[in-house]
């Protein structure tokens, strides 16, 4: 945590070669939808070009990609946020994979939490948002199928021999925000969706505790 | 079937006010990372501008969200065709939303596949494309969770009032392809995705029939 | 008429082997240079991937001829509108090639002008606008010369082997409101035009029939 | 003619106010679809920001219409040249409006074409081009109609006072290549058209003899 | 001066075969950073596309290379202009290369200047600005060695052979506004800075009288 | 150095507050103009949005100052490459802001040295690369004046204050690379540049030192 200081939140995490900048900036004002309404989280989640090997091309290659990792990021932060309670302000999580090594979008919602957090706290302490509005905690973890084999949070290797990839958001009540499972080579079965859950559902609790302990709770 | 005759697939699909026109192209050609290894399905998904109210601008708006989509149906697709035994061409199947109330994404999935067929079909009457390679039927269907009752095929309203939102999408065989689950307004636990799975379940086995009897199967 | 319903006003009009849907939509606001002078007609133009043989690329590849024709058919509407008289409120005409064999400029300012006067009888019906605006009928056909002939409503077949490629929109009382004519193989002379022109209000006359007809007239 | 030195063909045209640079270079290859079959001509079109006032954004606002004045200016030039005899290149014109005055898309045609036939003999004399195959010459000029008279070449003032707007390209032999009408304020009838027509073809063959005068013949 | 008449300030200048047209025109607001604090000067530069050989693609080729060239014309002028003093309103600078020859963006500077300084005396004709702001001349020249040799305004030829390139921007009273000095071959050392600057401060006294010259002084 | 493991170079520079990560990538082809004559070095920067307060704007907002800097530091990374004897592969230097407090150009040329040395290094013992090809070090800094006082490496507090603002680059035998001074408040004489470029050498010969400790030399 605080590993720079221009913005309220910035956090480094680091799972296995996989590290995410996460740093959270705060705005004082709302988007149109929301304006008298309460306040708004979104997040923007971006690759270095040196990150990955080959070089990912800036900009262009995999901005739908992208946006769609920006989305799920956003809304698992939301789900734990009460945003009426919030006050007039943003927060906006910008979320820049500096080394990609498997689950850099899960990843990114369990360090973006933290930045979060930091800046909800700053804004707080500014009289600009309520602290108490982050309700509950949030994390994100992997789990994918190997021949046969339920694995925990898959390096990029695992990743691209996986047959079954399956990303879990969760809240710190057991509670499921997000769901995102997919065949990659072979299908699955209600079963086996079953046991990848109780997985997931064990490593999120450890990713909680560590939450915690970077908070100094 | 049959809904226009300048693509060799074309399928307008209606569920409940949703209509998506899906048609289906074949080019004699392969992507780069494919290129002597079998063929290629990929899909493009968009909204027309009147498909709404209010209207929809053209181009800018939603690029993002009919990107994802986009890349949830050529996945879906792909998940029950055999690539390597299809020959070296490639189908491309476009889903444009003439109308939407709720559920477009999973129409177009489930429409997307029929005009999927009847490309590969006629693909394989000039010899370019191996009809066998199609080995399964899929389709797709929403599920949500509204003050605490799972329904089937939300619509625009309810969709909106949705707690939770599941798309599934399902193989011929019972087989899962891709889960997708988001808490809307409230977090769901693994007894309400059970219930879920369980209704999605026998909601696509009825599209499977109605695709079978399109076909004359 | 009434292929959709989302939007007020909505067509489907086929010409031959052309398949053009338009709808017209309301909005309770003019563009800049309109404020406090009255309501605006605009009309956007586009052509769905699978409308043509082979399939046309979604965005990249036509986009300045797309604008071109936007910019026809919302000039032909406004000819037939009192703009002044008409209200504080815009329409928007979306015309989406479904099927493209030739002349669907032509079809969409005919189709076209059917969706913006359901669109204004039904802002008409709300209070928002005057239906009496619309003073006057608007209609389009494409005529052409082939090896010296000239042939009506050219299909795609014919459309590339004319000589000569004439647009002619017409108002209701036999004035014309634009004549684009093209030579495209061999050149034309001031005869050449007349013949064309005569064959082309006769067309035109026909399109007014059926237009009324439409609106149970 | 020869307003500068780096491209082949060069000619500043001044029409009233209007002051349209064109100027022609030369490739040795063509465009994919007449590679063995011949050369082609294309135009671009563009207005420099400070050539009207108000000034004119740069890139964005207005290129829907540029694109459009672009294909219609090469289309002219294309019709008196034997593409299949002019040998394999391609030569482009570039018209830039230096200072707009009305009848800038017409200026361009009519110096346009001096500068392709700069440009061709320049590249017939290098034996890349046969200087032949430019067989005729072209211009244009637009004609109007303000308060039901009809006026040759109007400027800017007249212009937008106009009821009627027609642009006409013509070629040596009284033919001709373009005829594009439209109504800006009242509808027109065929009478007008003919009147318009009239003088039009006076205008323009006066715009042969300068352009003759301008090659020294 | 007063190449053109659609603009308050129109300036063609040239120096050696190298041609640009420098338009400026002026608004009656500032940008937001400015309002309520004085005016604004800015500049846009860019390339005609046949103003060099091969020719320039419009648009696209070299976009980044000619915003970095504006920000510097538009850093210049402002150099000699007391903004505070200027009024509430922005001069727009228009910078086209006609003719490409080597100096383009240090000609650009210079004939700039000179359009500036007209606008300004139109602006104040009107009342809207204070001619008195600009306080002071502007002018620049580039430098560059050739097999060390020390040369003043490289014209295409010797810029490509240049071993260094050296860009000054002066006022009138001696003082530097902008050095930019590049080794495109080979690195230079202070002596040689010096030797250059030496020669550049010549170079400008001259293009500063030629400036009075061209004002009438 | 090593900051990450997935490019061959990586270094996050330090200056102050200001962090850059330099990571530099080998592609064993070279750009167009070198095809056959030797290998290439190019550079891209840009700043992560939550590097500065307030947050900057992903992509949008500073385009064309990014260009800009990206080809100055190219630029500087070639001066001390020998391109013909490198071998045919091209190095890519990505220097992304981590955060900004002044200086951010001159850090991303002293780092990216570093990174492209490592890479070189890594290329050469795959046989990729001559490491000799890289014949001197480069390093830059950016001098400025503040109320007639010379600074050395300003501050982003101190860079705002700046009447003069000079970036300087120099190789390892005291030859000057680049110089780019431009006068933001008050203009600058002769003296004041001497004056800034003593200090700037200064500057480097300390930035040279750490460049070799941190190579082990």
């Amino acid at each position: 945590m605080g590993f720079t200081e221009a913005a309220p939140g910035s956090v480094m995490i680091e799972m296995g070669g996989t590290m995410v900048l996460c740093t959270a900036t705060v705005e004082e004002k709302t988007p149109p939808w929301m304006v008298g309404k309460g306040g708004w989280v979104t997040a923007e989640y971006a690759m270095l070009p040196g990150s990955s090997s080959p070089r990912i091309r800036r900009d262009h290659y995999q901005k739908g990609r992208a946006k769609e990792i920006s989305r799920l990021i956003g809304r698992s932060l939301r789900a734990v946020v009460n945003l009426k309670a919030m006050g007039d302000c943003s927060i906006r999580v910008d979320c820049d994979v500096i080394q990609a090594d498997g689950g850099t979008r899960t990843a990114a919602i369990t360090g973006g939490w933290l930045a979060m957090i930091e800046a909800l706290a700053w804004a707080a302490s500014r009289g600009i948002a309520n602290a108490e509005a982050g309700f509950d905690q949030v994390a994100a973890i992997s789990v994918g199928m190997v021949e046969g084999e339920v694995l925990l949070d898959l390096d990029y290797r695992d990743d691209h021999a996986a047959d079954v990839d399956l990303n879990v958001v969760m809240a710190g009540r057991g509670l499921l925000v997000e769901v995102q499972g997919t065949a990659e080579g072979a299908l699955f079965d209600r079963a086996d969706l079953d046991r990848m859950l109780d997985l997931a559902e064990k490593g999120i609790s450890e990713l909680f505790s560590v939450q915690r302990q970077a908070l100094g709770q």
